[in-house]
């Protein structure tokens, strides 16, 4: 069964590490942030200025918001590096979707940092925990 | 005659650095950010969550947008270093307003960088510029 | 026994926030960050410019580098609040320290954000996992 | 006479932006990192994990440092808005570099910012302004 998940191609910004030489590791989780909006953005899901999802050109009255993320740092990685970053869908659940990711140096394939974060989806009007909307659910379903 | 002005302790952070060993030099000028915000609040004027100025708890209809930004950066600042960084209002015109920036190291007073910044007034309806209100150009003016 | 915790206040910067209008995730890891090494600083451990730890004036051969980190968002974090940020030292074991953070806002002492992390020592030289020096171990046991 | 420039896409993060929807501006001067690092590297100039530039593969023994930087912010930025960000040697002279850079919207061209800044060559040694190297002149000269 097909995966849900998507790849992207990234370099390493000198913004991106700290006074130690290797990179700070909160940048790996912005990473995250940037493979998360692509991967839905592959399906057909892009998010408004507001934060609302929107499929096909339809603007959804729910934002997804991150309710946790977890990260393991395996090898340093550095300035100028170039990495992927392989998003992928684990599970989408009633009001939850969870997201891993696997970042590695494109150079021998080593795996430098892994990593999970799991999505609430938001009412935007009463800004409680809200369904996932069905057609979300489809685009991001094997 | 007094000046408006404020002066800010930062402790230089690990995010606030690069590969190189010193501070990123962007990083100063989102501390010019954290200046600006902190002398308003000085003044009694505050930010609201969408950006309007606000004064003694009274929201305006406008708010305000860095126009052009300037940074002069002297000496290498290093992680851990005690800064100091003093903003002051150098110029309140119709629709604009100068801030002038200056970073010391607390330990030698020595300057590390400089800088100034326009802030354009814009109003929130219209998202074009617009006069100052009265009662801004009054708590910024000495 | 008393435990080895370090409190910190925060006021949440323009930088900290996003497009949605509340707090960008990747920060409150980087405020982790900040917890942490004031954390050290208060038992008299700083960082060298080269990463390494230092006590009592005196550099170690060894750096601690985080290997994991786990974040849960509980409640949206908005420019301008005011918060407190509690870091504590929860394990300290051969060659690993463990770390929990708790972020509340100041007004009304909710909690906004919890995680963990784990700090890996490594030696300078080999660039390999080390025993946690002696000096260190103690410093941060109850 | 042709120009030393290169132009580069890029997709406008979350973590670019802040709070008002907009990009936050100190994120803009970080794409001028990028814009420097990426056009020295199309003419042949990397930079080692310590600062040093490298020609050929061959380390030289000078760093180049950001000693100035000007930004002027002529529209809005948006989250996910697909900018370009053209970077051109403006000149080079004896120590020092300049830079111009344009941020259009792809869209539709429009020049969302302009900026500029000044590299200065730094002795790895001596930590002092120092000539830059002829090879290095040469690759930025039109």
């Amino acid at each position: 069964m097909a995966r849900v998940r998507k790849t992207l191609r990234l370099r390493v910004r000198a913004g991106d590490t700290d006074f130690t030489g290797f990179v700070f590791n909160p940048r790996v989780i912005e990473w995250f942030s940037v493979g998360r909006i692509e991967l839905l953005r592959s399906r057909g899901i892009t998010l408004l200025g507001d934060g609302r999802l929107t499929v096909d050109g339809e603007p959804l009255g729910v934002s997804l918001v991150v309710g946790e993320v977890y990260a393991r740092f395996q090898a340093p990685i550095r300035f100028d590096d170039q990495i992927s970053l392989q998003t992928e869908v684990t599970e989408v659940r009633d009001k939850t979707i969870k997201f891993s990711f696997t970042v590695r140096r494109i150079l021998d394939r080593e795996v430098l940092a892994t990593g999970a974060s799991t999505s609430v989806c938001i009412d935007r009007e009463t800004r409680r925990s809200s369904k996932i909307p069905p057609r979300i659910s489809e685009l991001l379903t094997p």
